[in-house]
């Protein structure tokens, strides 16, 4: 006893020694799956799906709005171009796909114990992104700025559960539309050293995000390696706009992963029912990685969707019903016959407070990516309002679900001590298993632990003010950012991205487009 | 055009005069799966389970305390039986079982529409039960009345997503203890024809169980047909007592229909590993179902299981946890393999309201429920507090994901329709769907249409007093209580019913255990 107790003693003083807390507890940069995915679509059904996608591609078509470059590129790739239709033959954005696009690639982070593995057994969970708004407990509804940027960039790398720092995880609306993206990209290379995204709102601020990252990675390093993963959204149906393109172009040209993700409401964008959806969604994804692979043979690229419905009554979006988790689980068995990384999912809500509707809506959107094989899960916390607003409050209980699903993915412990005879013979009938020897040895690591859950008895709840999740979680992101302190950077780095935002915004008028 | 018109106000005409509107909101009275269920443990894993638990039924027993008449069924069975341990010969619990304990059978309910199928391809989704407390918005959390009994057997008979009536789902604390079952069948009885749950606190309480349910069904239909299913839960671990046995007895000796639920709390009741866990809860159902095998060969069983963990820190239950899930899922695939039904899962949490903890743990635990593949799913709606509060408005949220669990099960519509590939052709690129031709004809049935989710504006929210979902659900069960109306009876089996239940109360003093 005496003996364990000074080794023990001996590599906990070693431990302090070598590791930084923080890193302890980030010990996994992202999840590497080790459960099944779950099936829901027979291969009958997914094989119609790809030949329908197929018809949709030669018989109807993809526009490519108002881009020569595009144009000319699939016309001179073998496609019937009229006008901004595109009309593909029959299997060739499959082949061109497949014989290009890798399966999966490393989105590197500037802190390399934090690049992320995107496609195969790996899942990366990404905060929310795109909202105007943001909302707290204290200050309710209100424009995004500049500070909530940062907050919920140092919210995130503070979280283990995160293992991306996203990209637009709110609009900083008090800066022009044209130069916040300077100081977003800043703000996830400063606040954070986890991966990122990059703009997408213009070709230059795309051709920015690429010269910020070459200032913290080296000019050479993105030649062969993604250091930035961006998000092109479909204008669906069968759309894609000159602004994404051009934006998607940039990031290929350079090597650099894109999303392209149809963004699809359902009964509005596509049609009312589960396989109509995915058949259309499947047709511009495919068109969409096309473009990447005829721009860059072998640039990174992931199959995206964000699919959910629209309520037939008044036309609003509705989230976290049945549909869109069909949707949701045939298109990643898509994206894994076509041997692509897939994103989608996320704590997807309509609700406008982090309540039970949030927190049902969000949970069945959770559980069914988590299932499906996502590899890339955008929008995991923070979702309001379908996107409208940031909570602080939801991103705390989102991310508390993250967590669970970082256990449940890591998989069933069939180890000898996982199957536990030894206890059950320990303790034997009518006993209790809290003292037994291998609920001690196992004690630390035994169930995942909630920071939100409250679990004590109503009297104590009670008497602690009768706090609902929301209030309890509005305490903590308080707490983390009180304790929040930079990732180290190096000095030169920093000056030099500072140099660079300085110079760009004075070179441009304050636009807000 | 005018033709169409007057023929389906001809059909409409036809539907008004033959079938009852109740009817029509309660197309099926349970759901079919047609999607395969999720697999999360290997074959392998499965088998060194069932290896371990038939060594847990051999080396180390299970103890029946204090029935002698069980122990001596085990000991003339060819069980190794010292004082109440019961050590079986391994294989022996699930031959018996294999051989006698149907894989599916039908529970009937009074009203022969409502009859459910427990096994197989079926689910049936059950309320909470168990609770002492109740809670509603406007008088917060109070003991359970009969009241409140009979509120939740109308709410339950309403509600299309709901296919039983299930049992206890209040304490009504304001009748003595030894006759508030009684007033609890008679209520389920009266104010419902879907199917219900017997008493289980004594033996006597059975037997008056199955006595009214022979008043409304006929002395010998119960003979060769199921119409109770109950509830019988192991004490955990490695026990069963004799209250249990005793109810469990009366049902089976009846061809009546027991739940054997192993009640586990992992970590405290069980090891605090998910595979430990698994082992013992099959090893306790296997012997539990054995025992009413052999108390009366192919009498109704179902595995049951409710399995939670405790918080290491201050050893109180959690729900809504990922390992729980996981126990779920294994649980689920060891009752298919061994070819009975299985119960488990429900919107189970440990909140003490209806807010985002307790919708994330309720819809966590019920999404895996789903994929698991359960049969009966107690506890599908109004569970708060680790059941200790039965909650107006949880009940409504709940009952509105059971909603999208139909839906989510009746599985995706591959035919021609459900293809779309019409209504892509007929809108094409940039276009919307809200008008075409196919978004028409399917607008009725195209989405879930959720009874409690706001998916309004944030201005339209804020103008409408910014109600929360548990305030939405406030309504919606006074509104619902409000025009109930009550299920037609035969006059002469509704007065045998109140005689019975006058003559038993009156032959019996006011006891409070």
């Amino acid at each position: 006893m005496a003996a364990q107790r000074r080794r023990s003693k001996k590599t906990s003083g070693r431990r302090t020694r070598l590791k930084d807390p923080f890193d302890s507890a980030h010990p996994i940069p992202y999840i590497t799956r080790r459960v099944p995915v779950y099936e829901l679509a027979s291969e009958e059904l997914l094989e119609i799906i790809e030949n329908n996608a197929e018809t949709v591609l030669e018989d109807i078509g993809i526009e490519f709005r108002d881009d020569e470059q595009a144009l000319e590129l699939f016309r001179s790739s073998g496609c019937r171009v009229e006008g901004n239709s595109v009309k593909f033959p029959r299997g060739m954005c499959r082949e061109i796909i497949q014989n290009n696009a890798p399966s999966e690639f490393t989105q590197h982070a500037r802190n390399p114990k934090r690049s992320v593995k995107i496609g195969g057994d790996s899942t990366v969970l990404v905060p929310a992104y795109g909202s105007p708004f943001v909302r707290d407990l204290d200050n309710g509804r209100r424009y995004a700025t500049l500070e909530d940027f940062e907050n919920f960039t140092k919210l995130t790398w503070m979280s283990p559960f995160l293992h991306h720092s996203g990209g637009t995880l709110c609009e900083p609306v008090d800066i022009p539309v044209n130069k916040r993206h300077l100081d977003m990209i800043y703000s996830h290379i400063r606040w954070s050293d986890k991966p990122f995204m990059g703009s997408v709102t213009a070709p230059e601020r795309a051709q920015d995000t690429v010269n910020m990252a070459k200032i913290v990675f080296g000019e050479s390093f993105l030649d062969d390696n993604c250091v930035i993963t961006s998000l092109i959204n479909a204008n669906s149906p069968m759309t894609f706009d000159a602004t994404m393109l051009a934006a998607a172009r940039v990031y290929a040209e350079n090597n650099q992963a894109n999303v392209i993700s149809p963004f699809i409401l359902a009964g509005a964008m596509s049609p009312v029912t589960v396989v109509g959806t995915c058949t259309q969604l499947f047709a511009e994804a495919l068109a969409g990685m096309t473009f990447v692979q005829l721009t860059k043979p072998g640039a990174p690229v992931i199959f995206g969707t964000f699919s959910s419905s629209i309520s037939m009554q008044s036309g609003a979006p509705t989230f976290g019903s049945p549909e869109p988790s069909m949707v949701l689980y045939i298109a990643a068995a898509l994206a894994r016959r076509l041997g692509v990384p897939f994103r989608s999912g996320g704590g997807l809500c309509a609700s406008k407070v982090a309540d039970a509707q949030a927190a049902y809506e969000s949970s069945n959107t959770l559980q069914t990516a988590m299932l499906a094989g996502v590899h890339f899960m955008l929008h995991t916390s923070g979702w309001l309002e379908g996107g409208l607003t940031m909570s602080y409050e939801k991103f705390i209980l989102d991310t508390d679900q993250a967590g669970m699903i970082q256990v449940f993915l890591s998989g069933v412990d069939s180890s000898i001590n996982g199957q536990a005879m030894s206890a059950i013979q320990e303790v034997g009938p009518g006993n209790h298993f809290l003292g037994c020897q291998h609920t001690q040895t196992n004690f630390e690591s035994a169930f995942y632990r909630s920071a939100v859950a409250d679990n004590t008895s109503f009297e104590q709840w009670r008497d602690d003010g009768e706090k609902d999740a929301e209030m309890r979680a509005n305490k903590i992101w308080k707490d983390m950012l009180n304790t929040y302190e930079p990732p180290s950077i190096e000095p030169g780095v920093n000056e030099e991205l500072l140099a660079y935002v300085k110079s760009k915004k004075d070179s441009l008028p304050d636009l807000n487009y």
